[in-house]
């Protein structure tokens, strides 16, 4: 930690900042320059304290040297994080595609688009049952009733499944259901949410938030990962700017740097990013191309017709053309994308449905 | 409702489309342009609607003419939303500041806070119970200890209390203390959150999101209010942009755009808007001269010792100074600050406190 | 200068850099952290030097401690910098307001305009004679012709003169008629017109560019300062942001962080800053609030008419009643607005007009 | 353009709406709805016109239909723009590299650097002679002497050369050496400058501005295409966002979006996009995965070394790691890359130098 102090601080108020630090257990080296005096405040404490030396007025201000995460970092684990989500391993050699539509309608639509995207090479599936909607008239999505389409869709095409909670109250049962849970943009700094899917032990896809910072991203995975559960996925899907054209701007850089700064896999979200199908093509390829180890995409059998975010989703003959190119251009970034419709998926042994004539009944005194 | 059909659509196409819209509801309206023909759509479930037509190759773009929003908008209720905290009304020709430390400390410390700010002139105690914070090493604050010397607080000076819910599950512990709940930030798209805090039936301060346009911001109120609960509180607070001198960008012009399109009251946090004690005072009067309800202020006895934020607290003198200061500026801007102390403050009904030795009790079966 | 090196970095890597800042003139302190290593660079050259230090891989980021920029800063001159334009001193006590249209358009509108702005207290007359439109099909001023009757306004008036110069080519003419010169948000870092508009001799008024941070913008006045002229006006004109009611968003808060950073004075455009005539009454008093020295208001005699953005534009009641309220709030600010149409303003020496029937003539061999 | 009027418009209101639309050339049709009417209105002239109704009380907002740009457009020429660059096609079905340092130091260096970066597979020469720098005290190019330079290595290598005119004085002098003439970010709506250069009639390079949005972009294109010069290519350099890892956020939705609204080619500079050179290789790949006709690549013999921008520069390693990516990439996504070190380049007519020995000398009266 550097404290820069103010041109006109006296040596009173170094040695009184000095001795505040040296307290507070750190070592302290000063280093007078021709206008200014700066402390460089050594200490193993440095990542987890929080003294607001900035509120004298003696201090121009606080510079933090190290990363305010650690668990996340590339530099505490040096090698990748592998997920394995039933019979897919994300992280790895394979680039891995989720898509489906953005929220679940009915049981045929769900059905007919896990049969589609399977066939075109996906091997994951997406879908909404909890849908959170910037306005209240909006629709909110199926629930339960979702939850239970979408196993459905697992069981008939051996997809794993992953779809959001939006809120602590549904976590059982969304964990109950789902292969990965998906924490949406909105909700990145819902810490509250993050403990209580950690605590799932089920993967956890966090999506990077409207204006989140990459530093704010990653703290947000350090959350989950303290909390026990270090099997988080980030997927970058776009941030708030000023350019009108898009729904938000795709930040591809987020790609390289968190292979950088930290172990965690990352995929990109183009249909959210973009906000447009017509541009989800070219902003896929180019997520593979920097690096992505996945992507999520909305596909959808009749995008004119869906309840929500139609004007994102991919029609079936757009997603499968989107495939055919990726498979080229995944080869040459260090990826492979496996053949289309692979049958080893079918019916392995995590597809085993839940219950769903029963349906889901909270353990008692859990909630 | 405009549809903007692309340049080249064909007649078959924009009858279809016209066609899909009085399906659903709509009277049409066709404009044929030189260059592009567009569809007037009107229709009474305009606003509840979201047909994804965009997803149409014919369709350009669609363009909303509503506000999504309607409970929340000065169209449809023109009188000004006063809101009963106490004995204060907020809303109204007074100007109402809301002080206190970010986080409660300890119980010396919030009386201390609570003795000073009143005797300044600030008419409702802030102060954070619960803390959501952006690192998991941060202090988290006090819970239900915290909520109990706020509480306590009341008891001693007669101040209103405001303090923040930060999920579904303490919402019904914080309303068991608190005047005022109120949703940070980074909640103000928690939807659960917010159908659940206007169960409370009290008073909710919402303050914006960090990157949330002013019409996202009103949506969130509807949210509250459609779940029952039309006493809410807008809180401008700063969004995030590129500059760094300040923590986030207080957008002042949020004060008169809230005034012309709601009837919500609406006031500033110059605090976390600047993130530095230095720009506050500035802030504060600005805020004011642009037509502000009120103000939330963090004031600190010894800031350079606060656990949370103290590098944008107030110390005791300099909020002392700003209340000086507001006193003259209100005066023209149409609103009326009360004298110091305001001995009628002292020991009203509402401060009648919970039996804090027991402590809150969740009802049973409750959550 | 602070270099971080990378945690991995060894000691020959440490040295070696060590030796480069050496070489360049600097004292190194070496401060070993438990993770990393950190170099406190300390030497007179630190704020001309580029180093590209990061270049290295060895090095994880280079942080700058002294301010770039230097003429500009508060600390290099504590006074604050006053400005004599004819009869009016800016930066001083009094708070001065520049009105008029956005655009001359004709003798008659921009005679009347001046009678208008400066009955209702204005002290410098505003009006674009060379306008930056975003579209080259939108009207671009009236060029020289403008100049001239802006020269005519102030010879019947008194009142100075601001308008725009927006290329190297018309600053000799522009400086010939005006007593101040604008740079617009868009030339900001124009560095040749900066260069260009500093050797007249001429006060400059500086906005603030689209996406300028403060130290951007300070860097800027630093051009013209270093380049011979110390007589810099800050105006704050609105950012870029993601926010659409506003054309921009209205950053009041670089007033009282310019005032910190610098000793120039700096005045705020609420037109620019909201793009919305209803908000501008709001704004332009927060901004006096916040302690600015002046203020920039467009006023147009019929706002619906104008050939630029009338839209933005105060009709002579808005504008009228704004002076009212500006006078009462700025009492309590630390400055005084003068009386109504100040008598004392008439027929000074400042308004003997240059020879309008002549007009400009270029010296030969000047440009 | 449709005007949506306010929700208590009268009837005479909307009357005088209408006829002042109609006095100007357009067709009105009114569209009412249950709460508000809205009146569409179609013309010729409405891309020129600029009616600011906004200023009127009873109208809530004016919401254009037509694009503002028109011979940029691709509803105007759907055929892609072609631009000839001595041997070199750009907007075709080649990829092509501009690659060079950031700014030219000396003539061993750039000499040195053309070789590189022709072995490696690029075909065009940038390097900076004037350099726009946001510190009055950072280094400024080498001027003229650089421009010969840069005429040196292209007579050398046969690569044509790209550099930047920063002020409309000295665009004259750029045109006699270079074969394209960039326009910096900075001065993308410098439009004294655009429509300078257009006048060369040499092929413009037009940087994005930092917060421009894409139709700003066209729009300042849109400048020099109407100023009789058509051959412009566009440059995505990345826009400012709040995000701090980078310097600035590489908007590669830009590069489809471009596609599908104009016919002008585009290129991507990750190089500025990224600010550092760890995250070049990436972006460059995702850029050309996207759809790009090109990149522009800063690259130095010596990062460590160099006067500017030396964090974001590739060493030669890299970059010619980098080039052997794209090869494959691009191979699947309907470009090609050239061979390495094409011998075709070698010596063409158009690399008859300038006579360096005389240098430039400007016309008589030009400027």
């Amino acid at each position: 930690m550097i404290v820069v102090m103010k041109k006109n601080a006296c040596k009173e108020e170094i040695n009184r900042v000095s001795a505040q630090l040296q307290e507070a257990g750190f070592h302290c080296h000063l280093v007078v320059g021709t206008e200014k005096t700066i402390i460089g405040a050594v200490g193993d404490k440095s990542r987890l304290l929080n003294i607001p030396l900035e509120a004298l007025p003696c201090v121009e201000k606080v510079i933090p040297i190290l990363a305010p995460y650690k668990l996340a970092s590339r530099e505490f684990q040096p090698e990748d994080t592998l997920i394995q989500i039933g019979p897919v391993t994300l992280g790895g050699s394979e680039l891995h595609v989720m898509a489906g539509p953005c929220a679940v309608e009915s049981e045929e639509q769900i059905l007919l688009t896990a049969q589609i995207v399977k066939e075109a090479g996906a091997t994951i599936l997406r879908g909404g049952a909890f849908k959170p909607r910037t306005s209240p008239y909006s629709f909110q999505g199926l629930g339960e009733e979702g939850l239970r389409y979408l196993a459905l869709a697992r069981e008939k095409t051996g997809l794993p499944v992953v779809t959001e909670a939006i809120d602590s109250a549904s976590v059982d049962l969304v964990a109950y259901y789902a292969d990965i849970i998906q924490i949406g943009a909105r909700n990145m700094q819902n810490y509250a949410l993050l403990k209580k899917v950690a605590k799932t032990g089920k993967p956890i896809l966090l999506k990077r938030g409207l204006s989140a910072t990459i530093e704010e991203w990653i703290l947000a995975a350090e959350y989950i990962i303290t909390a026990g559960n270090s099997q988080v996925i980030l997927c970058e899907r776009g941030i708030r700017t000023f350019e009108t054209c898009t729904r938000n701007t795709l930040d591809l850089s987020a790609v390289p740097i968190i292979k950088h700064l930290s172990h965690l896999p990352i995929i990109v979200d183009p249909s959210h990013g973009t906000g447009k199908w017509r541009w989800v093509t070219s902003m896929a390829q180019a997520a593979v191309a920097a690096g992505a180890d996945g992507l999520m995409i909305e596909v959808h059998p009749s995008p004119e017709d869906a309840l929500s975010d139609g004007a994102q989703s991919l029609n079936p003959a757009n997603f499968r053309q989107l495939m055919e190119n990726l498979r080229n251009i995944a080869r040459y970034t260090g990826k492979k994308l496996r053949p289309n419709d692979s049958r080893h998926l079918s019916c392995p042994e995590h597809t085993k449905l839940p219950p769903t004539e029963e349906g889901y009944r909270p353990k008692e005194g859990v909630m």
